[in-house]
């Protein structure tokens, strides 16, 4: 009864990731057929992969074919060089011509996100031919919401949603009711941009033309939400300051996981080595008034942690579309402002600080008050430059033909680091002439 | 010609954000009726608002009743108090009383997101029967590509997708066709959760039942796919250290952005204040040797460079399902040896640095090599230490039962800023013991 209770789908999945390899194969093996089903199809592609392979021979061909051929596709597209060919030769031909027709394209493709199998409908039909004609049609399609309308050369002529098929008389015909203002995509589209179509006109599927305006497949929702998901962890990973993983964390090799990780933390950390520079610079200055040095890490990290802040908000609202190159001049009308509110507010706290610190402890010596007041202007100054630097290094990027995303949070504190030091000792040097320097 | 040309809806949307509220009304009121019925559909719950509200009175009706009774929802949930009450009563009584319960769920719910207008079935029609009664019910409902099957009493039996509906003999009983281990979601179910759902089972919708299993309505794929942009969205702005704005970056109001950056930017500056009492510690050590205070801003952002990448990773790890709570020993089992790889690589890059900068300028005295040691050393610290809290804060944040993306990159950085310093000085205590200090 516990052994029965054990190996329903549901429960399987949950221990999916705490499985060994052998393990999976037998918790697989003992599902009822019906529930192997859909438990086979709820899988990620890699784990899919990872069963098959696991599997004995003969049993691979029985799975490989439950797979529509987009799904296929997927499967094997990511199995090792050596197996794609033996993979291939366990579908029957038809499968295998779609299958290979999907190969050609890239993952990251509308062409490579499609399926071939759609519902197709003449433009002469009736509407009561049209629901026999889908009827017949079924077993052989993916069906979703829409029947596509194709000429005799395959070109798309027309959409209609099942709702309006079903709501018509059944003699009207399929022309006068299907819709000609379709939403479509190439089969060369970037995945990101197909999801925005998505995204704007909240559809359930959209069909993928070729270049001639021929239809090759359809793009559908359910497929996208992954595909959100996975350029969301994308972005984020670049954000993060470092190159975004080709697969989950806990699936990365090692090395590979050091490399992705090296060359951005590397370039960081020589752009970094400025600032030893820029404080070389101001040895003497430091060497006179050690206090300055005490809070070089405060202003510094002030002015990186706005610029995070003005590059996060900018690359997003790029990559969802809610901000254009040409809004730049807007956005420094938003950010100069900014900047200088919450660098004003930054210097009133840490004035304050200094301030009481004197108060009890009188750590800084009887030139606090020039103390208070030169990092409370850097901090203004920084956080402004922070904030501006921040907001514009997405548009610059994005100017010159690189990936604003790539203007990561690291990546803007380490520029604000270096300039933030220029600020802070040039305001000092105005400031403490004559007292302390 | 040009002004026709110019009025097709397309081209309308793509100018929609420049335009004032004037020319909006203007350039929508010049649309042929289709065109702008399905421009309405296509625009943001908030412009549709602000469309609404800017239209005459008497053409308000037409527009809102064209809306479904979830978008129709979600454009009054965010419309000013004053104005809710009036636009409800535009609605016809069904909408109305539809509309009513939908807007007692929070906006972030299974509730808010569904459609109460799903197509329903009953197990013991046939196939036939089923086909026609879903013709006959097309008009009224959002139909998808699903069917339900209800009881007497609203529970939900099974759900029958088109395709194995049409593929059915017309004899066979809808009862025996329909599928019973199916997904479904609660009414009360967070928005983030459905979201999983869809992404794990390939779902174009997903049914919404109450506690007592009823049916309530279903959310479909796309609604889904706006969910994972807003979520990812938020995301990424607790990454970059302030609290998520609650819309599009240029149409937040001024105030309502300083105040969601300055709290977190307060709380870090309040953080990063301990820098200058850990940097006052020290204050003796700097006298003596100002060479240190040179390196202390590069090697406390190698700390906060490698601790952002690694929360970054996991934070989002977890947000996607990869990584759960009981995972914390196998992230720590690879962050511990990345971390010191990551960190001998820049003690290399950085021992390198300072020898070459000798040779060639002799900036740093005759204990340079000894210097050179005291930074190599102490970026292998930080760097571990960066990677380890990095990855570990998500974990007590969770566990505490915080949300880990709080603990987002400055965050991180502000954390290992301080300890980097007494790592940094404690090192350099030991090393230069009797020569330096």
């Amino acid at each position: 009864m516990l052994e029965e209770m054990e190996s329903t789908a549901g429960q399987v999945l949950t221990r999916w990731a705490d499985l060994s390899e052998q393990e999976r194969v037998e918790a697989f093996e003992h599902l009822p057929r019906k529930e192997a089903d859909t438990f086979f199809l709820e899988l990620s592609s890699r784990d899919e992969l990872e069963l098959l392979l696991a599997l004995p021979v003969r049993e691979r061909r029985i799975w490989l074919r439950l797979l529509a051929p987009d799904d296929a596709a997927d499967v094997i597209q990511i199995a090792p060089e050596d197996q794609r060919a033996s993979l291939l030769d366990l579908l029957d031909d038809m499968a295998r011509r779609e299958v290979n027709a999907l190969l050609a394209y890239k993952e990251d493709e509308a062409g490579g996100l499609m399926s071939p199998r759609f519902a197709r409908l003449r433009p002469e039909m009736t509407v009561d031919e049209a629901i026999r004609y889908l009827r017949r049609q079924a077993a052989q399609i993916e069906t979703v919401y829409y029947a596509y309308v194709l000429d005799d050369s395959q070109r798309l002529l027309g959409v209609l949603n099942f709702r309006d098929l079903f709501a018509a008389d059944g003699n009207t015909l399929v022309r006068e009711l299907m819709r000609t203002d379709f939403v479509s995509a190439t089969d060369e589209m970037d995945q990101e941009a197909v999801a925005r179509l998505f995204s704007m006109h909240r559809l359930l599927a959209i069909p993928v033309l070729d270049s001639e305006g021929r239809m090759q497949g359809i793009v559908t929702a359910d497929d996208i939400v992954d595909v959100v998901h996975e350029e969301a962890t994308e972005d984020i990973q670049k954000f993060g300051g470092m190159e975004a993983l080709d697969g989950p964390y806990l699936e990365i090799g090692f090395w590979q996981m050091v490399r992705k990780r090296a060359g951005w933390l590397a370039i960081l950390f020589l752009g970094e080595m400025l600032t030893a520079t820029a404080m070389g610079h101001f040895e003497h200055e430091i060497a006179r008034a050690v206090v300055l040095a005490l809070f070089v890490p405060l202003i510094i990290s002030s002015g990186g942690n706005s610029g995070s802040q003005a590059t996060t908000l900018v690359i997003r609202a790029m990559a969802v579309g809610e901000v254009r190159l040409r809004d730049w001049w807007r956005i420094i009308g938003r950010e100069a402002p900014t900047g200088l509110v919450l660098g004003s507010v930054l210097a009133l706290i840490g004035g304050a600080r200094i301030l009481l610190w004197q108060a009890v402890w009188q750590p800084y010596g009887e030139h606090y008050f020039l103390v208070a007041l030169t990092v409370g202007l850097s901090l203004i100054g920084v956080v402004l430059f922070g904030s501006l630097a921040g907001s514009m290094l997405p548009f610059v990027l994005r100017r010159v033909g690189l990936d604003p995303a790539s203007a990561s949070a690291p990546f803007v504190a380490t520029m604000v680091d270096v300039t933030g030091l220029v600020i802070y000792f040039t305001i000092a040097s105005f400031i403490l002439r004559g007292t302390l320097l």
